[in-house]
């Protein structure tokens, strides 16, 4: 499996996804049935761990049968050890899990600090991105969007199928491009409502059906900053489980430099020197201001300009 | 607006969004009344055209209001000559259309070999297929995925809310990654049942929920070929409009050469000499193989390819 060139979360994905078998029946329900096999947990989209041992989100079946009934279940695939992995929504509550193993204390967590405190290994906070996505998905998309009527989960919880119309539902896969735009030793970050104080980033936006990358990440520029950009050139992707978002890192060259900042999507956007946004990815801004951590693929677009010139 | 580098169907996009305006009730009403106001029409996902000057798709409001009432209409933006662009569904049939302009005969034509012939410029083509995303997905997505109530559309046609349970949903774009997998003079190439007889193309699938582009790229090639394939580069970006893809473009360095076709998904595929693929894009193959046509993102792939030396 190739690595990807950069330490973004959720980015490393070692399995197998077997997706030639997800219609097998049989063959998805003899993985079930093997005792290597384990489930990644979830109560309302947040992930259980078992706490004797660290943070530990793998549980035997014999485990999840005491934790509740899985109202939805998704084969995710085979792990580097040859263990079949199930994604399992429960029929539970954070209450009443937490003391259902024996000396063995359950813990639900949301997935944003885990990823971001870096609580498991890469691999496996890759697959519980993974699972959160589909079991979201699944979650909101009981019903037919095409005729209305209830839909039943097919292909190992890859597929839901209509029963009235035949219409066939995939999981949502929402490509967003995120860029930093440059002005030779300077780049553009904005802040939204909602960020942690002090915190600014790359500006984003959701990719809309006719556009390039290119284009996507020339109108939310112009959008939210009002600025034209140039030489757009892609960086890396990053699956983004919140819900179920395909991050498009790019850079870009801004072609003017006074910012009319849309209020309506950022409460402030500005130019920022290298100077500054290395200090604010090293915690050490004269004003307390920060950027992301790693687990997003923000941190490393401004790392990567900090780290050499971008642009000319 | 940037040029696209490679002149690739649908990506020619010169129109502004104006995404900002779009709850902007009065401002797309006054918009609607404009009389520099043009209107691309659909009938069954099928684009009009009038045939008095060749292929025409813009529809002043007088002339659309001959054709049918609109079941859907979104904005589309503002054109290069600052008109703006709505797209409509009609409820009409081809029939009822063809006659219903004084001297001006109306044909229903499908959009792709609109596209593949180039019957319309760069970016009309571009706007039929924005529309025609949009207007589909409207079509597939009446109901409410989460609750199963009919939903009312909103934003100009940008998204649809549920008045029961207020969930909102937003246009899909399912991101396809297609990559031309390289060994040295070779490439690989496959074709499934329903292609032209002939026809070859690059191997593509759809980006799965927790994947990097990269990542889809070494599963869909291990899955289709049985090969493994390192070195991913990203190479351009396509809106495919049928209904609603975004084509990821890349290379690929194959790491082994032995192919174990998936005969499920290909009827075949195998390695193909810089030179024989030359002569399939230029249309002279001795056995009359063929590739695809200028409008789809995989012939710039392959006209790469022949034009240098990809990987070592």
């Amino acid at each position: 499996m190739p690595t990807p060139p950069h330490a973004i979360g959720f980015t490393l994905d070692p399995l197998d996804r077997m997706s030639e078998k997800r219609d097998d029946e049989q063959f998805v329900a003899s993985l079930r049935d093997d005792p290597a096999t384990r489930f990644l947990l979830f109560v309302n989209n947040v992930p259980l761990f078992k706490r004797a041992a660290g943070h530990d989100p793998l549980f035997d079946a014999r485990e999840a049968a005491l934790l509740g009934a899985p109202r939805q279940s998704v084969l995710l695939g085979r792990d580097a050890d040859g263990r079949a992995l199930f994604a399992h929504a429960l029929d539970a509550s954070a209450d009443s899990v937490a003391d259902a193993l024996p000396s063995n204390p359950v813990e639900a967590i949301e997935l944003r600090p885990v990823a971001m405190q870096g609580l498991v290994a890469p691999a496996l906070g890759s697959a519980l991105g993974e699972a959160r996505s589909m079991l979201d998905w699944h979650r909101r998309h009981g019903f037919c969007a095409n005729c209305g009527t209830p839909t039943t989960d097919a292909g190992a919880g890859w597929r839901r199928v209509c029963g009235k119309c035949d219409a066939q539902h995939f999981p949502r896969v929402d490509p967003v491009v995120i860029m930093l735009v440059a002005d030779g030793e300077r780049c553009l970050l904005g802040r939204q409502k909602q960020f942690l104080p002090g915190m600014y980033s790359a500006l984003a936006g959701f990719v809309e059906p006719g556009e390039t990358f290119e284009h996507a990440v020339y109108r939310e520029v112009l959008e939210e900053a009002g600025i034209r950009c140039t030489e757009v050139t892609y960086y890396a992707s990053q699956p983004w489980p919140f819900p179920s978002s395909l991050m498009i890192g790019c850079f870009a060259r801004a072609l003017e430099t006074e910012l009319t900042v849309d209020m309506n999507e950022l409460e402030d956007a500005r130019w920022f020197s290298r100077e500054e946004v290395a200090a604010m990815l090293d915690g050490t801004h004269a004003q307390g201001l920060s950027a992301p951590k790693p687990f997003a693929i923000a941190h490393h677009l401004l790392k990567a300009f900090v780290d050499g010139p971008v642009t000319g």
